[in-house]
């Protein structure tokens, strides 16, 4: 039996994709179940609009939208979706050093905001979605509790290898 | 009788329109009929959308867009739109020192160019406009030689008041 | 009967509580109860120690954290706490222009994401946290629905004022 | 029989042709006739003026003027012709990440503007002006219609090869 | 008898004169003879080409050029004469923080160099055109010692003054 | 016979190392005994709090943190410690050119203050670590001022060579 | 009885004195003894050497400079003294929004450490003068101690009162 | 018979030298004398102290001074001599992308003016220098006046090329 998906990651371009697959890998480390698609907001607008309609009835939870240059796709998604949108700068090959894709992402008027992390860091988005879905899910956030332990462990374990 | 409005302006929020007010200004100066409203890409998608889908059907040749902060109305426009489309970043109070205005509208990807002027610059938003519609109208781009030759008149009385 | 608080706003400086303020106002227009506290991570880092670690404990879903210039208190309490942690960039007296305050937020490192919002949006850092619970809350969500169209009509309002 | 050019592509130096070829090809799709040359404003004023006093009296409807670093040939061009001047910021050997070629075209003073586009994007500034072409034509913005269409088709394939 | 200038000191608008003034005034310390004219790159480049082209020839030995935002003045000077030119970033309304005005004045190619001074800063530009003709007249450049000299006095008093 | 260490140098990952390897290595040149080791503040938040309250009481004369992107190691150990703390920020793979890094170690608030040196400056940090021990220690004062001869004789040979 | 200065104060002009009185004041609050003088890098260049070779001779310990815009005191102390230096970045009317301040101060070559703060942080440059002269004497490094404490009851205070 | 050099040009570092030499380059084809050196700012101060004082008795008219980072020597230099200074930041190895060594040499405070040219521009630099003894060199002026012509007939062959 297949579950729902409860993350939606999406991002404006399939160049964008190496990027965000760490926000997929991440989440399914975490058990639940996303799903991926390409929409882009400047070439296939309608597309974008539906997908924001409908998102939260078909369950998801959380959806993840990564974009660069002039990055509208994650602030214009949550125009539409009553869903909480976490935003992922990405810097693409037309990105000046990733000023543009934070700004348009970040700097959302006020009424709709954008959950932004750091540039490329669709790995802390899948983190952040899950944070999110553990928020009423108390076996997911023992698992979060558990991940941050592990954090913690590779520290100690760099610690010894660099102390001989 | 009133002719048709070549040119739609508008913009994210009122509080825009006392920087957008200088297009309207010129435009009338050069005798080109314009429409103005409030059209929001975050607050109102779906009013934007059918904005961008109608707009050359009824009559517009262009559309000058001004928005600030994560500025999207620009680029969403012309995502939708055949026309060409005119960016004003807007210095609002949510910006960071326009920085973010610039580079959202600025910086879209391949494929949907948007017709960028400097920070604040409705005017100049509007001669753009105008000449646009000037290019395949041989008096309106009459009028436009005419008042390049005004500036250079303009020049020359601040010369003479600064020379005594 | 008072309901025990979903979201704990904290914030490193009374100075920062008229910014702060706004998300505070949301989330009780949201009908969520909230908790207010100034903790400064640089101050009392015990203090910050232990509110990351009791807050989930104590029924929090959602922590807002506010902080300008070298901004740690966002990114330490994500450091400690399993729950979301939305932060707020707070553009006070000594930040320049805020980008200190963004960048200190902003840019964690995998493992801790922070969900960062405008610089001083508190009110989006609200309706964020009130996104995330609702996710997780039909009757909430729905408020959140009629929330995004209250923001049309305020558009269509300033479109007829605009337009005459 | 060869039609007459309507659109005039320059640049400052042979060493911009690599980004600005793109301009060149997109129009040659749109079956728009250019001319392309090497007008220098540093090293070739005279000629720049030149070029700016006689291109609309030789039937060119668009200017694009490409440059970097302290690039001026764009405001420089617009301001001697009535044409709409489209500006290329070129990301040079000797620019600064793109911040000067970009601020050097864009903020332009009032009177005299220039109609950016992103950071090395020749393509869209030959969109661009295709668009000002068809906005008087209307056999070609139907073409542009189609255009767009045709980029949902390009999203709805890398969809289709992302989702498996 | 009234000397020939020495000194051009050129701003692309009368609103820069109250920074410009500075280099005036300096260079009428030194005993420097100056003249002073608005001359537009965007709105008079003709009157800009023909003063390029004689300044040499009228006995000038230096050019001071002001201008904020897209400023091409001094570099569109430094593109015609064989003179040393001086520009003069000036923090204009238009202009976003002075980093415009800068960049679009300092990041000249190859071959065409112009003499960079501070934001706003006409009075080191006097000083600067000073030093340039005291290279060949030995009694300005004692004048010029005998300025340094009376800096240090300055901070001598600044000194006293501090320490009671 | 081992000394006590004086100098702790602390770095948020072991991909820190190969830059602040300089700091330990120029300490061992002027017979400074220095510990290392791998403290993360968001990873490991107790061991830094441990470290921090410790480090002056196991002789420790002054700590050396480095970090990159939100780079809260060295603020916070500063919040904790009564040491001065010297502050590194590290050009990290996840680093938007540095600036992310240097702002969140050099805007402290009032109260809390961090030594900050320039990006990747690690040899210097150990400098200004061996300066401050030496403000007390004239064997090691007189050390620094032959360290500092030693940088005069290099530019010697350096102007030998380049002059033939 | 007189006590020896321990920690010099110098600044670029007196007006930035406002800024730095703030040094003064702290290093008072905590019992030691400083001087105060104007040093101009650009206008007293030999003074400034002067001060440099003889500070350590008269039993400074360590020194605080803070300078603005092109800021070279800082640096340029560095390079003559052993002593650790303190700069002190100084938002002064001629500096772009402390981005020169900052830099010219922060990036120093390798060889040659200043010692940062944030912009303005005069107070800050106090508490590491401190800081630094504790390191080698107990009592006052317990005064350190217990200012941290003092800042804990602020925030304190600041709870109480926002909480009601 | 060998010529007094007229133009000295220093810089920090031999580092430095493969930007600086097309300085050398340039002045040696338009015939003029220089001489090289390495003196730095930070690390030989007495020496810089001495150059400074000495240039202009020893016959030189122009000073090029190249640095990078906190580049104090154009500066510092400058606050010594009476002779005009040209500054070229170079984007060293320790540079944050050639701001900082911009900042640090065109941001000089009122009195003590630098000449900056563009980064890594040391071949603009000589220009500047040969323009400032062209000044009053009529033979020198005309090789100027060639040069420029000579740019042209580049461009020229530049638009052939590329024109087919």
């Amino acid at each position: 039996m297949v579950n729902t998906p409860l993350v939606g990651i999406i991002m404006g371009s399939k160049s964008d994709f190496p990027v965000m697959k760490d926000a997929v890998d991440i989440l399914k480390d975490f058990g639940i179940e996303v799903e991926v698609d390409i929409v882009s907001a400047h070439r296939t607008p309608e597309k974008m609009m539906n997908y924001g309609r409908e998102a939260h009835k078909r369950g998801l939870k959380v959806i993840i939208a990564g974009a660069g240059g002039a990055a509208h796709l994650p602030g214009m998604i949550a125009s539409i979706t009553p869903l909480p949108v976490i935003g992922v700068p990405v810097k693409s090959s037309n990105s000046i050093d990733g000023w543009d894709s934070i700004l348009s992402i970040l700097q959302m008027p006020n009424g709709v905001p954008v959950a932004t992390v750091a540039l490329n860091a669709a790995k802390n988005a899948g983190i952040l979605a899950a944070q999110i879905i553990a928020s009423s899910d108390q076996a997911l956030q023992q698992k979060m509790i558990d991940y941050k332990e592990s954090l913690k462990e590779k520290v100690a374990e760099m610690s010894r290898s660099i102390r001989g």
